[in-house]
């Protein structure tokens, strides 16, 4: 069967779209709407016959999102609203209840609501979305495609923190893990093209947000991302782990509330945090060229924490057979590959430079005893697949 | 030069000695005094002469320390209270001030009691041991013996956290790491008995405190604990590394405060937290043998964390010569240490279960590609050390 499916991703202040026609996944149309909220929105689409580039008046997602169908339907991508069948919502957070995509009736919207508990900055918005495109295209299938679906299958032991059980039972407080789409995506790009070696992949998707994947024969066993996004690796403004004693100290000596502690952890720590000056890799690099030591510094333990989850993922695979880089940092930052797989030589690790500057596929040399690769991941098309699915049988 | 060195572990309740003839390291007398506080306290002693085994007065550190010095009197260990010229006091935390052992002089007990902010478990109960044998013993060399000083050279990229630097500068937040004394010992050990295998060393201090140390030619480049003990590893009671996010959700949800949170992670979670059963190994191995499986969920994660981070000390290590196991548990526990080393086969690790289960030296096979030894460790040796050497010069 034949279908036009959207893939959402609702942010706190965006809608981003992709138009599919499946199953061919030929992408009809892509774009975003950004400052929603804001007195001046914006709107980039881009379609077959070209580019859109314009300010809007979007106050909320509702108008987001009516304005996204109307110019579809205004640049005749669609003739009409009801040509799109389903819609694909991705959602941060389906805590212990999903462990894949579904169907949104009541009950989901009811625990996509719950589960905002754990992830306050995403699921909200998340379900903003959702209720947006109920409203106007009420004869489309709206499908929840979770973030932490893929990571179900991180066993108990891994999975669990070091705390009276009770709070695992009351509150579900156990690893979750994220990035579930783009590290499924991976698992099956490498599981398509490299068959005899996937199975054990370490997924590094380096992005803003950070997470770094151990897949074992196609399954997830663990996720440097935790009960929430904070976890694990250093990102552009999350602190990632550290020893948790800092947050009592920081509150008694800073006088910080419960608030103020979320807000510095996640909005104002990473590299920004420690470099005092960007929270982006791209101006770090630029200023360690430059004789930034704090930027060299905050580049030096970002890389340094890879490393560590990337050791550590090897040994609960018990070896690794490849290693892949995606997202923004994974895919464009030759440098800070290079930098990681330079710990890795007792492993067999050998990087082809030349290939490696160049963004290939295979950043290994023929000779590595682990393949690394760098693939450009694709969340949208998964969100779209587990959509489509559902019209399937 | 012949001297009398006093090894002082001073606890909350407790106060451990060791009297050591040095420098040929022989052990006169060794022992405790327990229940320190309480109404009945406890003394036992070890030496030459026999033991002793006797209930005491001791409601103050400073009777405890009078009741050491009137045993070793009364027992002929010493004529006199001066012949003892030095003692050496184990301190948890010395911050960035030491990185190494210092002869104790006003300074240095200020700048003790100042860490006690960092160590509040420790810092005080070794400064109340310190003043008790200053006013007893005031012609004897008093000496402090750091934690955190053989885990010095650990560097900065390894040490910081991913947060605003500023909290660096104005509290000293950064790992600090501990075990100092005990990590040092088996560097030693393992340098003196296998000097070709002891360039990277991978260090598993298991005890009811437990960390793991990454030594490189002979100096730390990591250790799990981090600004305070209560990093890394899942302990006995405490929880080690976390989602630092738990704790603001805990704070909101069980409306405890910061007291009640630094309680809950220090001294109810762990592997009793987890089995809700015991905080010792050999209680949940047995309990599980009898299908307790909160027990066997909690040896599980035990075991799954030491895993993770030998995986991340050979990647900063990029590759490892020798693993060893000490303390409690990495001394005497057979099962615990099979089950660790079973993930490591990608590292060319193959153990003798034979050698293995007698707890000794060397527990992996002769082409095992990696050493794999079991060493008693001895953080008594290295205080009287560190306090002997100032009489060297």
């Amino acid at each position: 069967m034949v279908a036009k499916i959207l893939s959402i991703n609702s942010g706190s202040s965006s809608l981003k779209f992709k138009l599919y026609l499946m199953p061919a996944e030929v992408v009809v149309a892509s774009g975003q709407v950004e400052r929603i909220g804001q007195a001046k929105a914006h709107f980039t689409m881009k379609t077959e016959a070209g580019k859109v580039d314009e300010d809007v008046q979007a106050k909320s997602h509702d108008q987001a999102v009516s304005l996204v169908i109307d110019q579809l339907l205004a640049r005749q991508v669609i003739k009409e609203m009801t040509e799109i069948s389903g819609v694909g919502h991705r959602v941060s957070n389906g805590g212990a209840y999903y462990s894949q995509a579904v169907v949104i009736d009541e009950l989901v919207e009811q625990r996509i609501d719950e589960l905002s508990a754990l992830s306050p900055l995403h699921n909200p918005v998340n379900l903003l979305g959702i209720r947006a495109f109920k409203k106007l295209l009420p004869q489309a299938m709206q499908v929840a495609v979770f973030d932490t679906a893929f990571n179900a299958t991180i066993p108990q032991a891994n999975a669990l923190y070091a705390i009276p059980y009770d709070y695992y039972e009351k509150y579900g407080i156990r690893k979750y893990g994220f990035h579930g789409p783009s590290h499924q995506y991976i698992t099956e790009q490498v599981q398509e093209r490299f068959p005899t070696m996937s199975h054990k992949i370490i997924s590094c998707h380096l992005g803003s947000g950070a997470s770094i994947s151990a897949i074992k024969d196609g399954q997830t066993i663990d996720n440097s991302m935790g009960f929430t996004p904070l976890a694990g690796l250093m990102m552009g403004t999350r602190s990632g782990d550290l020893d948790p004693q800092i947050l009592p100290f920081l509150q008694e000596h800073e006088g910080l509330d419960i608030q103020e502690i979320k807000n510095l952890l996640n909005a104002k720590s990473g590299l920004l945090g420690v470099s005092g000056y960007s929270n982006d890799i791209r101006d770090l690099e630029k200023a360690q060229k430059e004789g930034h030591q704090r930027a060299a510094l905050a580049l030096a333990m970002f890389i340094h924490r890879i490393q560590t989850y990337i050791g550590a993922y090897a040994a609960e695979l018990n070896g690794v057979e490849t290693i892949v880089f995606t997202a923004g940092i994974g895919e464009h930052d030759s440098y800070i590959r290079s930098k990681i797989m330079q710990q890795f030589a007792y492993l067999g690790v050998r990087i082809d430079e030349t290939q490696n500057q160049a963004n290939e596929l295979v950043i290994s040399q023929r000779d590595s005893a682990i393949n690394v690769l760098v693939i450009p991941t694709d969340e949208e098309i998964m969100i779209a697949r587990d959509t489509y699915q559902h019209f399937s049988y």
